[in-house]
C-alpha cells in the first residue's frame, strides 16, 4: 500500500507539548484515500531531525510527505511555500546548537519550493472554514532546516510530493503567553486531513493569489 | 429556583454568525450549581439592547448577569473590568444608528466597575489552558453600552453581580478575515462555564495582577 | 502670564530615556499662544508623582496641563479619552511599588474624562501628517494614576482644562526591543505643539468618531 | 569614479508618495566614501520596473546596487535576506498587472540570497539607535521581483554587491492608517546612509544571528 509520512516534533524553548505531534500522532496507522499513515517525531535538533527524516523516508518511500511544525504567535495554519538553505537560531536547538548562517545542506541550491498543491490546500481550509493562508517564509530554525532537507531529498524522488505546514500555539500553551494566538487540537487535526487529502487530489494547483507584497 | 441572565448578540458588520450567541445558546435551560441559566439574544442595536436587558433583568431577578460580546481581532477570552458611559461608534450599528460622544445613560456616572471577581476568572481560565486576560476596554460601540447599562441597573440591585467578557472570532469567521486569530466553541463554551461557575463560588476576588503598563 | 503645565516622567523599567521627558523639556520656559510653558519631570512612582504634580499645579494655577507618557509598543500619538480609579501595576514602579486593585484616590469616583478636545487634537495631528488615535485606555499603572489625580484635582479648578497624551518609543529605544515601533523625537515635539495649540483655541470639540467596537 | 546605484519606487495602493524615494532622492550626485551615488526611481510595474534596473546597471557598472521598498505595516529598517524567482501579487501593480506564481526570470534558480552584510547593516543601524532586523521575505510583489532580477544580472558581476531594504510607511502616511508604525524621513535617510557606508567597507560579515524560529 502506499503511504503518507507525517512528521511533527519534540516539545522546545520552555514548552512541554508540541502542538504538531499532537495534532498528528492520532492519524497513524490510519487508511486515508488508500494511503497508510506513518508518523514520526522529530527531534527539534539540526542534523538529528534530518537523519531521522532521511532513514524513514528511505524505509517508506511515501507518495506525500508533510512536516508539520509549531509557529508560536501565528494565529492560523500556514501552509510554506519555500525552504531556504540557511540555519540561521536565534535560540538554541534541544542539544544546544545555535548555527549562525550556516548551509542545511553543502552545495545544496538556494531554496526549494513546497511541491504541495499549496494554493490548493489553503482555498480547501478556508472553505471548511479554517483559518489558514500561504507563508513566505518559514524561518530559519530547525521547521526551515527540515523543510529544506525534505525538499532538496524529494527532489531525487520526482514520485513524491512533499511540503511543511505552521500551525499556532494550543489553548493551553496561549493560556501562559499573555496575548498570544491559538488554535484548538480538533480543528489542527481536521486541518490536516484536509491538507493531506487535498496534496492527495490535486495534480495541477489552482491558480489563486497567495502573496503578499512585502 | 435562583437564576444566572446570559446575553449574546445577534451578528454584526458583515458576519453571519456571532460567536456570543453561538457560545452561550447551548446553556439555555440548563442548571448550573443549583442556578437555572435563562439566555437572550441582544440585537446589536444601540438602545434595544438595553431596552431586552432591562426587561430581562426585571423579569428574572438574576443573581449573575453575564453578557457577551464579540471581539474581532482578540486572541483570547477577556473579561472587562469598567464600563464607560460614552457611546461613539466606529461603526453603525444593525438599524443605522451612529452616535458620538452621547451617553450611555443622561447623568450616569462617567463609568461603572465590573462587580464578577475578574481575577478570579482569568485565573481558572488559564488554570484550565484557556487562554484569558483581563481588559481595562469595552470599547464604545454597543459591548460597552450593554455593559455600562447593566452595570448601571444592577447598582440599585445589590444582591446581583454582572459584567461583561468579549470573545475572539470562531474560526469560520476568521477564514475570512486574513490573519485574525479565532477560538474555537467548544473552548468558548467551557471558558464561559468556568467563567459563571466562578461567579457563583467567588465572593472576594483575589489580588493577582491583570494591569497594563498603559 | 497664564501658563501651560507640560508633565513628562523619568525612564523606567531598564529605559535609560522617557520619550515624554525628551519630548516636552525643549517647551520650558517658551511662550506659546500667549502661556508661558512650565515643563515637570514626574517620579515613575505612584503617590510621589501625584504629590508633585498637586504642588505644581497650586503653585502654578496652570489654565492647560498636559501630562505626557510612554506607551512603548503603541504606534502613534494616543489621546487618552479616560483615567480609572484603579492602580493595578503589571511591574514594580521606580521605588518598588505594586498596588493591586487599589484606588488612586480613595473615596473618588470610577473614573474621569479628559477634558482636552480630544477628537480636535486627534484630527489636527492627522491633517499635519501625524499618526494619532484617541485610546480609550491609559492602563492602570502610573500613568493613568496620574492622569485621574490630575482630573480629580482639576473638576475643582473648572477655569483648568487637562488631560493625557501617549507617545511611543523613540526610535533609539526601538533599536533595543525587535519589532517595536517608534517615532522620532521631532515628530513627538511637533505633535506635542499642536495638542497644545488646540487645546488652548478649542472651546467645543468636533463631533468626529474615535471610538472602538471592543 | 565608482559607483552606488539606489533604486526607490513610485508610490503604489493609493498612496501619493513612496517613502523609498523620498528617502533616497536627496543622495543623487552626492559623494560617498569616494563613490558616485545615483539614483533611479523604478515603476511599480512588473517587468518594467527591472528593465529600467537593468539598464542602469548596464550604464553605471556599479559597486553597489541597493533597492529600497515600502513595506507599510512594518516597524523598522529591514534587511532583506533572500529574493525568490516568484510573481504572485495580491493586488495590481501600477499598470494593472497581477501575476499568480510566474518565475521573475525564466529558468533562474529558485531563490537568490542578498549579497550585502546584512548582519552588518542591521547591527550598524542598531548602534546608531535606529531600529532596524533581517527580514526572512521580501515578499512577492514588484519589490521581490526587482531584488530577484537585480541578484541574477548581478551573479554575472562578481565585483558587483547587491540587495535590497524595506523601510516603514512615512508618517504622513501612517496618519491615514490607524494603528500603522511609521519612522520619519530623517530617521531613514540616515539608516540608508549607514547602509551605504557598512555595505562599502565590509568584506566579510559578522557571524551575528538574524535568524527566526518560523
Amino acid at each position: 500500500m502506499k503511504t503518507v509520512l507525517l512528521m511533527g516534533f519534540e516539545p522546545f524553548e520552555q514548552e512541554v507539548v508540541n502542538p504538531s505531534w499532537e495534532a498528528i500522532a492520532g492519524f497513524h496507522g490510519q487508511i486515508m484515500a488508500g494511503y497508510h499513515i506513518i508518523c514520526r517525531q522529530l527531534p527539534c535538533v539540526f542534523g538529528e531531525s534530518l537523519d531521522m527524516l532521511f532513514t524513514a523516508i528511505d524505509r517508506f518511500s511515501p507518495a506525500l510527505v508533510i512536516a508539520v511544525g509549531q509557529a508560536g504567535g501565528r494565529t492560523d495554519i500556514s501552509i510554506e511555500r519555500i525552504a531556504i538553505n540557511i540555519d540561521d537560531a536565534r535560540i538554541a536547538d534541544n542539544k544546544g546548537n545555535q548555527p549562525i548562517d550556516q548551509p542545511v545542506i553543502a552545495d545544496g541550491p538556494t531554496a526549494w519550493l513546497s511541491t504541495l498543491p499549496i494554493k490548493s490546500i489553503v482555498w480547501a481550509l478556508q472553505q471548511a472554514g479554517i483559518p489558514a493562508s500561504v507563508s513566505q517564509t518559514a524561518g530559519t530554525f530547525v521547521c526551515n532546516h527540515v523543510m529544506y532537507g525534505l525538499l532538496h531529498m524529494l527532489s531525487q524522488r520526482p514520485m513524491s510530493k512533499g511540503g511543511f505546514i505552521h500551525i499556532p500555539y494550543l489553548p493551553q500553551q496561549a493560556a501562559a503567553h499573555l496575548g498570544a494566538a491559538s488554535m484548538s487540537l480538533e480543528t489542527m487535526q481536521r486541518g490536516i486531513e484536509i491538507a493531506i487529502l487535498t496534496a492527495l487530489s490535486v495534480e495541477t494547483d489552482i491558480p489563486l493569489t497567495g502573496g503578499a507584497t512585502h
